[in-house]
């Protein structure tokens, strides 16, 4: 079966909706550039007011058109659009392109007819890309298509790309004419009412044209759909996206600490992680990695060789290798020895090669015929800087030819780029990428690396464990009925021995005879905490107290905590105590879910205390992870040696904690109700049966207007 | 007096000492350049082979010349250049720039030609650019010189660069022009044999024509002066450094936590910030922060609004200035009001200030004119993206004249910017910065904030405090005469009384009875520590026992500290214990000083355990360092709020931490001798009287030779 989208990218007749003779008008320009890319099938003009546009009969609505329309191209003004959707609808259209602007853009009034819009779209059955967007190309050899009012011809290649900004995608598309870089298909996707990136990542998925996908998001859409298909294709076709907004979430209020760390644009990061989408931070970067993806073959690995005519940009370029974690290995004896013999006395055969300024296109040929098959490189670097402006073209023609007898990456660095550039003549992705400066270059190779780690990555899958659901179900239940936010402790302990979280020994007691009763299963040193409904910070009261030894100071503690309670009873009228082992040593740590309002639940790790509060040295991911997401997220903490095992101490039991992030994972994606969770501290040691959740606080979200509800008091 | 350096810059009489009528020969270049760019002195061929060069009388020798010569450039072969330089210093020429290579860069052989060229050039007291370079430019209305190999005629303008690579000098040149930024002196440095980086300073200093100084570095010749020099010239004119050979250094041994923490070109970044340096990372970077300082005012404060026609680009510009710490505060009111009225109403009027796709050179006129005046505002951002390539020129000419009717700075973005930049005709520094993407604008900003922000930071000044040096000079010379590279505990003990660090009480004793007596002035609880000559880690030998409560603690610990010292006797023969005030409390510091190869000493401090091990959170400066310094390394921590008062604890005594900081700096200063400071831990609290050195290392430098020397036995 066809994908639904293929009436966006393949129709055999178009419509061109409001189309207009004057020039300078989206209208006229939609109509001209279909024409002059020399579309293959029908266009017809649609347009009340004129008889003939271009030459063209133009018909004064689609309806009188007397062939089938596949595609129609919308530009009239808002105002008109309802019935432009209506009209395509009952002529049969399959897609839609809406360019016309004023809808969810500009405020309520435009959501509306956002809404009325898509509503008569969905009614049809139809597919459309907009509204508000600059329109659709595809160069495909049967296809030839400029649905846009972009100035320019695109330059037919493999590099699909996806915009969320109209007026950016314009001009990337004329900044990727420069760069020679070909273009598969072009998508403006505006304010993506029907179709998102995640539509148009599953349509070219299968689209043997495109071989790397570039995107420019504001936002996500659908995060848990973009997941999927994004991991679907990313191993095969590279997905390098920049997505902006990054700082505008960072002021959202938060009442944990999961929450409050979860602020700036953690999630987007670790959704593009786990999906293996390169995230990039501006469009420069994302031109820097596309040319590289675009031509050259992905290194074996990090190992970069460096050749060059001028000291200064290869000491540029070594330190921007060493800063991005790559290597530059010293070359084999064999491939020094022929370097040594064919340079001149004053050159470094070392890694980075310098041949010095009088180095031409030969000594350019024959180093790389000598370096490239060294296998104990993977990619290698030709710097020139032309000392009197000459040849620069034969250098750069002479480093491509050899550069395609290898499968080896070979990357330019040409100070000087943009007299050289204007003057290539080739085709788009047979050149190899040039970079004016070596910090470019290097960041590009970089990302291959990147991207290779990710190419070998084992599969990883989500792992359920057996847990008692149905338990939670009904404590939750009991909380949403109650129209609570935070669970108490019972519950939270409930729930947590549910999913098999470790817990210490621990009883809900009321006075001292229960106390004693109950410590004969504890056994002494305990920790006494208070828990009475709405109490979040039991510190704050006087409500914990440690290192009990005895029944003696068993009873004198249960009066303290009495005692104190009472100066608070206005506000807890009732308590309980809770008497729990006391857990010495090990590693505290943070464990925790926040809700991101577009990504859903996001799963955190961190170490514990100072690290999570002054150093915020924790990692996210989005719900829910795997094995290995689990184990990324651990190993991506700054202070991870503390767990790894640092300063001669043992490492604690990775695994544990792995585990348990899974069953937070599991108890997460279980319930939707779930608001926050922060396990604070939660406690690992060496001996995977001494790791202890010490502490807890759920939190459910609310209907609204319950926000208000008084906690309820113990019975 | 007129600098020695005039000489070099402004000339009345040249001569081209093996010039060549050769094309594309060096020689033959210069000779060209000179002509070409009308130098109005005289120029004299020098050339033993060819009687005429370029129409002129070529001279075999610079002795024949028959007027007096003030500058030489020498492009003979590297075998003629001693005579060549030699008969300038008989011809009484008072500068040469050396273009001739061959000397220090290729190896061992070089380094003595280039001892022995500089050898004359003193005996003359000539001054010398290079050897090794690609020469020099001044572009001053009088003295007109070109005296380069570059291709291409500079522009004339008020930017100065000094390159210590020449091809990347060649290069940059190129660059500048393209970007027309206009150079006042442009000077390959070479091998710096008589003039470095900081001459060349210490001269632009008073050079009227100078504004703005780029540096490309690969190492400092002389740290100290550089420093010196660039913290005169900072405050009035900026100075914008690439420094590469960053990671170089990384590879060198150390044998402590400040010696192995000071690699990886910490001293380079601490210099440059201690004297107001810009350092960037890139050439491109470079020419992003020169546009703008060439061009705009420096703003007064951080605030910046942007006004755009196009959203996607806003929010890229939006996120940089956040990532930042830039701040974009909405407009005033009467601002917004009047934006309002002028604008359509799908406009926002909000920073970013989004005037939609519409917007013509007219609306970019009239928003400046109401946003540039808002006092809320410090810099402004235009951002232009042609929707459909029309207007570009006159919208960028727009914002510029506008921009000059107000004091703060503008800059622009054009995505797109090629087109426009090639057909704009305009002076050097009469046009506003135009980047092609939003994040390099972004940069530039906030580099004139940091900038800005050094010009107001108040001049701090050396502290000096009354200690007795001569009392560590005794110690030190002891320790020299011995041959040994560590001090003793005794001896570090009195240097840091010396110099009044604070040090809990102790004393050193050989056996319980001297342990009893001297516990008396001490008092309990203790700590005991076993020295021994040569005994780094004491704790490796189970030297250390804490908490020591009473007489019979005492002698029983004196008693094991004797057993563990027995299985050890062979390495250790003798030992002593040093019974110290146990001290509680307060937050662990290390403060230390290692040696830079070629910085010199680096004052170090951060916290202990492992924020220095694992973290390694901790900051440089080059010594000497000021209270200002001083406080800056301890604002610069990542986890300085354990120091500041983290988590409702109370602060530690800062201006202690300071004080401290500036002693340990003057103790360096007062002693060459010094190789290595570890203090580790200081332990700094609330009350100033309770901060101690619990432990420090001190070794010297050892002459060649005396590496091997066993440590000497107590008498």
């Amino acid at each position: 079966m066809a994908h639904p989208l293929e009436s966006i990218f393949r129709p055999k007749t178009i419509a061109v909706i409001g189309t207009s003779r004057q020039e300078g008008t989206i209208g006229r320009e939609i109509l001209y550039n279909l024409l002059e890319f020399e579309f293959n099938g029908m266009v017809f003009p649609v347009n009340p007011k004129a008889p003939v546009i271009h030459s063209m009969k133009c018909y004064r609505s689609i309806l009188e058109i007397p062939e089938d329309v596949d595609l129609a191209i919308i530009v009239v003004p808002k105002e008109h659009i309802l019935r432009a959707a209506e009209e395509c609808g009952l002529k049969g259209v399959k897609g839609i392109v809406a360019i016309t602007a004023g809808f969810k853009e500009i405020g309520s009034q435009g959501v509306e007819l956002e809404r009325r819009l898509l509503e008569i779209v969905q009614r049809y059955k139809m597919r459309m890309i907009g509204p508000n967007c600059m329109g659709v190309i595809n160069t495909e050899k049967d296809y030839m298509m400029n649905a846009t009012f972009a100035s320019g011809k695109p330059l037919p290649g493999h590099v699909a790309f996806i915009s969320q900004s109209g007026a950016l995608g314009a001009a990337i598309l004329g900044h990727a004419r420069e760069l020679r870089l070909g273009i598969s298909k072009f998508v403006s996707i505006g304010n993506k009412a029907d179709t998102a990136a995640d539509d148009l990542l599953d349509f070219l998925k299968d689209d043997e044209e495109t071989r790397l996908i570039l995107l420019y998001l504001e936002n996500f859409g659908n995060p848990r759909r973009f997941t999927k298909v994004a991991k679907e294709i990313s191993r095969q076709k590279p997905i390098i996206a920049v997505k902006s907004g990054r700082t505008l979430a960072g002021a959202r209020a938060a009442s944990s600490h999961t929450g409050a760390l979860a602020g700036l644009d953690v999630a987007a990061d670790a959704l593009f992680e786990q999906c293996g989408v390169l995230r990039v931070t501006s469009v420069e970067e994302l031109f820097d990695l596309a040319m590289a993806f675009n031509s050259q073959p992905i290194p074996k690995g990090d190992r970069v060789a460096i050749i060059t005519n001028a000291g200064g940009p290869a000491i540029m370029a070594t330190d921007a290798c060493v800063n991005l974690g790559l290597t530059l290995p010293r070359l084999k004896p064999e491939t020094r020895a022929k370097l040594k013999k064919m340079l001149p006395e004053e050159a470094s055969i070392e890694n980075p090669v310098d041949m010095i300024g009088s180095a031409k296109e030969k000594h350019y040929a024959e180093a790389l015929q000598v370096v490239l098959p060294d296998d104990s490189i993977d990619t290698l670097l030709a710097i020139f800087v032309p000392p009197m402006v000459t040849g620069s073209l034969e250098v750069v023609a002479t480093i491509n030819r050899i550069s395609k007898q290898f499968a080896k990456p070979v990357l330019g660095c040409f100070m000087g780029r943009q007299d050289v550039l204007q003057n290539i003549e080739s085709k788009p992705g047979e050149m190899i990428p040039i970079y004016p400066y070596p910090e470019s270059a290097v960041k590009a190779i970089e990302a291959m690396v990147r991207y290779r780690a990710w190419q070998m990555k084992p599969e990883s899958s989500i792992r359920t464990f057996p847990v008692q659901r149905e338990k939670v179900t009904l404590i939750l239940e009991q909380v949403r009925q109650e129209q609570r936010r935070w669970l108490t402790e019972g519950e939270i302990s409930e729930v947590m021995a549910a999913y098999a979280f470790p817990l210490p020994c621990s009883a809900i007691v009321r006075n001292v005879d229960e106390a004693l009763a109950a410590i004969k299963d504890i056994g002494y040193p305990v920790v006494l905490k208070v828990t009475a409904p709405g109490l979040l910070h039991k510190s704050d009261v006087g409500g914990v107290l440690v290192d009990i030894r005895n029944d003696r100071e068993l009873t004198q503690s249960i009066h303290q905590l009495s005692t104190n309670m009472a100066t608070v009873k206005d506000t807890y009228p009732t308590y309980r105590i809770i008497i729990q082992q006391l857990i010495k040593g090990g590693r505290e740590t943070i464990m925790g879910m926040a809700l991101d309002p577009g990504f859903g639940p996001l799963i955190m790790f961190g170490l514990g205390g100072i690290y999570v509060e002054i150093l915020k040295d924790v990692s996210f991911r989005v719900n829910p992870i795997s094995e290995l997401a689990a184990r990324e997220m651990i190993e991506s903490l700054r202070a991870k040696d503390l767990l790894m095992g640092a300063r001669g101490e043992k490492p604690v039991h990775i695994d544990s904690i792995i585990e348990n992030l899974q069953r937070l994972s599991q108890l997460v994606a279980d319930f939707d109700i779930l608001e926050q969770i922060d396990i604070n501290p939660f406690i690992f040691s060496e001996d995977p049966a001494k790791c202890f959740v010490i502490d807890a606080r759920i939190a459910v979200k609310l209907e609204k207007a319950a926000e208000t509800k008084k906690p309820a008091a113990f019975q």
